[in-house]
């Protein structure tokens, strides 16, 4: 099984982190991501979006980090991350969505602007990710985990940009309780850590 | 099973949709979206992302489009429409991203600025559009549906933004794998019509 990884993409390290998680094993491919070989083929016939991560498992091919975080944990990762039961998949498909727009457009493009120079509107990025912020702390102050009362893909999914904020100029100190979180998601067994975390 | 829905929005229209569709049973509740009910209690207090829809089934309580679609389908809708394989759940996931991300700050974000007098750049959002609009367009070029070879909630969940595009000024003429496959959504049986689609 492979992914076509960056090692600087918080999209990618969802991936990673959630992996060594769940000892799941995945070989790492990594891109040239300054040289453009993702938008290049063969990167572009596995992926016509042009973006990274990327898993190749056989005949599969998917590109978006949270489907990728779906298939990898109703595949091999057990219950326990991708839960069976309706209501809690629901809840943990509520932050999967959140990571999908919320986190990308705030803290995430925060990021890109700042670490890689991208021309996006730091000023609209820093509001929908204070915004964000604010309503995930509200969330934690009486949550340990985002969903399902236990670490779930919910988490994996939004850790990385939340934690990356700083990165894109943030200051995480206002959110005591997301603070608390990163330190249970450190904590957990088989943690791994990527640059800027 | 209730839910707080605005019959003009494609987010609430999405559950509707896929309700009709798959015949389940749902008790819709007029929000005053122009009255501001939504960021008020009692409403506030179910969503505090100050957004419809909101679905309550006993005492569940769910926000986002996408995470209500995947619940009433694992709960109600059976695996027609929401798969248990793995790797169909990740082709489907795929497009849930898409419809949280890219189809939100594409053709949705240019119709807020048309129809409702939303203060966003507009040009950014028809520059999203019509990255996303191309990407969907090649994919219908080589698939009947969305996801999995039938129809499933990633259809339910990127039609309504889609079929709405033009009321955000975007011209769906150029798109015609895109216009199929709105013809063979229509077609299903059961299908429900939101006003502009």
């Amino acid at each position: 099984m492979k992914l076509y990884d960056l090692e600087l993409s918080g999209n990618c390290y969802k991936v990673r982190l959630f992996a060594a998680l769940a000892q799941i094993d995945i070989d790492c491919v990594a891109v040239d991501f300054l040289g453009g070989e993702h938008k290049r083929a063969p990167l572009i016939e596995l992926n016509p979006w042009g973006e990274l991560p990327i898993l190749v498992d056989g005949e599969l091919v998917l590109r978006d980090s949270q489907a990728i975080l779906v298939y990898l944990a109703a595949r091999y990762g057990g219950a326990a991350w991708w839960p069976v039961e309706p209501q809690l998949q629901g809840e943990v498909m509520q932050w999967l969505s959140t990571s999908a727009n919320e986190i990308q457009n705030g803290p995430s493009a925060a990021r890109l602007v700042d670490k890689f120079g991208f021309v996006l509107d730091k000023a609209v990025a820093l509001d929908k990710a204070a915004r964000i912020l604010g309503l995930i702390d509200g969330h934690l102050a009486s949550h340990d985990w985002l969903a399902a009362g236990r670490p779930t893909i919910a988490d994996c999914a939004v850790f990385p940009y939340v934690a990356l904020a700083p990165e894109g100029g943030i200051d995480l100190a206002p959110y005591r309780h997301i603070a608390r979180w990163i330190d249970r998601v450190k904590s957990l067994p088989r943690y791994l850590a990527m640059p800027g975390t």
